[in-house]
């Protein structure tokens, strides 16, 4: 363990805070900014400080709300989003994706590179990520000295403390001991977490939820994926293995899953799942019905927009084994909100009034059908995530 | 908002740290203090100094282990039990209970009083309690200035963060604002959570456990009841309404639940439930059938020791249905730990082997059954707990 004593902890928790407040609700006034994190105005002063000569920190041209009258006019701070960069890494079953984030948090470019991830075994994986990395920062010509942190986000359960891929389905080799490697090449620090927990993280970042202490999200998709934040933080529960929500099983008689069980909400509710109940009734296009591709959804869907009705009775299942899943989930974790997004999201409409009418039979009374919100997809939305959790690594 | 500098935040939290490492792991030397903390010897010396002081301290007759050699003798320190007590507080529907700890964490003396507290309104119930704790001070001798903490276990929603009851059965007013009223007349914090969570703060106490970051613990009785520590902190939910596990949906067509739905895991699991299913297949004394009594389920359990088999398959189903919730619990939260207790548990030794076996059908691979573990119940518990709550808060 590096030696660290405590107020060096203090002050880099503290700064943490400042930088979060700004990439929150920034340009603030330094008051503002007092309020918002409850330090002190001697303690903001010496860290904005501080941050201002690291080249962090600009003056904003905008003036804080409701500064009037004579006097020197007061000036708002702000992230200079140009102080600092972020690589987050993405590997999925054929590619390898690299982004490149901001300081402020902004996704700023993407580079993706076809690979077959499972042929490699661990020094070849860590290796062409090395060798991704460097690429990828020639590329964008970021210089290394403003690289802050790393983030990774992977399929599959991940030791986050350890910085060990677990198992992932993108990969044969487990086990990867994949953030040191990565800490000792590039010298700034690796966070990595599962990537369906990331889209939560996401969320976060966007406005409306910037608040929410308590935080589900629910990535419909090739499965279902849950991420949470548990007071503001990410969890992840005491083995990396938290959030299969898509393994909740709703019916042990029910749908075979992916998985070996039987009747899993993912048994319903994914794409193979839709896919596979669409094609027993109706003429389809065969599929590697392990992943349907997005076309191929996309077939689906048109017919349900063309008013097939048994059909619409599949998706209305699929909501309604949803709805009962997220309404025991709120009875357990009481969130502030749920948030329904992944590429499966599109066909979301035709299973809202099911899931909503299946959580109010089931809610307790301190809850309503409210909390739960469906958010449009964007694959941006994991690059976002990865980002965030650099930045939270990096800050 | 009081207006606290920083570095007397940093200090009142290392404090805290420290007084808690003492009460889970002591007698301690420093140097073992500065491990388990993290805090730099300084620190460590400083607070220690601070807290001898005012006599929170001791040295104690331990030596340290691996001590040998000539010089001078190091010794251990540890808390003084007598240098501060709480006053825990357990309302229940015809009883208002008051408990005295230590600064340990010890139970000391324990004071019930029998009452119909639905019968109250808000100004006579909050007026009881105040007289109440004045009773229990004159009667157990303790000064009111060693008094350092006051904690409320409500059966029932509750909002910490307000210090308000929500609605409890146990009363007949709703929104019931305790904790500032008892903070004002005592001068001391006054903290309130739900009474199963608090289980989850006993069983920590309890050397086994201590160890555990998150841990869920399910209560057995006349409810089914669920506490969870998430990051080493007692989590309540956005609407302090985390938790209720008896309520979530086995089976929507399952049988009557007591909250006016079907399916429930209580519905099968409760004593109630249990007594109900009982009663329909055998002779048993007529009972309140919301809350059978000790002796009824006592009835039962000896019944089951004859070997009555076919009362021993209700509570088998009772363990299947028991073990498919928590399985799906661990599937979303991956604890470290789910300790199953209350005064049901007198019967779990007839649900354990289906429980298992459900668990094991229904775990992913990162899971095993052995998580699960029975804990003997005593009252007691909730009155640790209690303790426990009101510690945290006066530290």
């Amino acid at each position: 363990m590096k030696k660290i004593t405590d107020t060096e902890q203090i002050r880099a928790a503290n700064r943490k805070q400042i930088i979060a407040a700004l990439r929150a609700h920034g340009p603030l006034a330094r008051v503002e900014l007092c309020e918002i994190t409850g330090l002190s105005p001697a303690t903001v002063t010496a860290i904005t400080s501080d941050l201002f000569s690291i080249g962090f920190l600009k003056e904003s041209s905008t003036t804080p709300e409701g500064h009037q009258g004579r006097g020197r006019p007061k000036v708002n701070i702000d992230l200079n989003s140009e102080a600092a960069f972020v690589i987050g890494i993405l590997p999925s079953v054929n590619q390898l994706e690299f982004v490149l984030g901001d300081l402020k948090g902004n996704l700023r470019e993407t580079h993706k590179v076809a690979i077959q991830l499972d042929r490699l075994d661990e020094q070849q994986f860590i290796t062409l990520v090395i060798d991704g990395i460097n690429d990828f920062l020639a590329f964008t010509g970021i210089d290394r000295n403003r690289l802050s942190a790393i983030g990774i986000a992977m399929q599959g359960p991940v030791d986050s403390d350890a910085g060990v891929i677990t198992w992932s389905p993108a990969l044969s080799i487990t086990n990867v001991q994949i953030c040191q490697p990565l800490e000792d090449r590039f010298n700034v620090p690796v966070g990595i977490a599962n990537d369906s927990d990331i889209v939560a993280l996401a969320l976060r970042h966007l406005n409306n939820y910037s608040h929410d202490i308590n935080l589900v999200s629910i990535v419909l998709g090739q499965g279902v994926g849950m991420g949470a934040l548990i007071n503001g933080q990410l969890y992840s529960g005491s083995r990396g293995a938290a959030g299969e929500f898509g393994h909740v099983k709703f019916n042990l008689e029910g749908p075979q899953c992916r998985c070996g069980a039987r009747g899993c909400i993912e048994a319903y509710c994914s794409d193979y799942a839709l896919y596979r109940d669409a094609s027993t009734i109706m003429h389809l296009p065969s599929s590697d019905n392990h992943r349907p591709t997005a076309a191929q959804m996309q077939a689906i869907i048109d017919e349900l927009d063309s008013g097939n009705e048994a059909l619409q009775r599949i998706f209305e299942q699929a909501g309604r084994v949803l709805g009962l899943g997220i309404a025991n989930l709120v009875t357990v974790l009481d969130p502030e909100r749920v948030i329904i997004t992944g590429a499966g999201v599109h066909g979301f409409p035709y299973m809202e009034q099911s899931l909503k009418r299946a959580m109010s039979e089931s809610l307790l009374p301190n809850h309503s059908t409210d909390m739960v919100e469906s958010y449009s997809w964007q694959e941006d939305l994991k690059a976002t995530g990865v980002i965030q959790l650099s930045l939270e690594r990096g800050d």
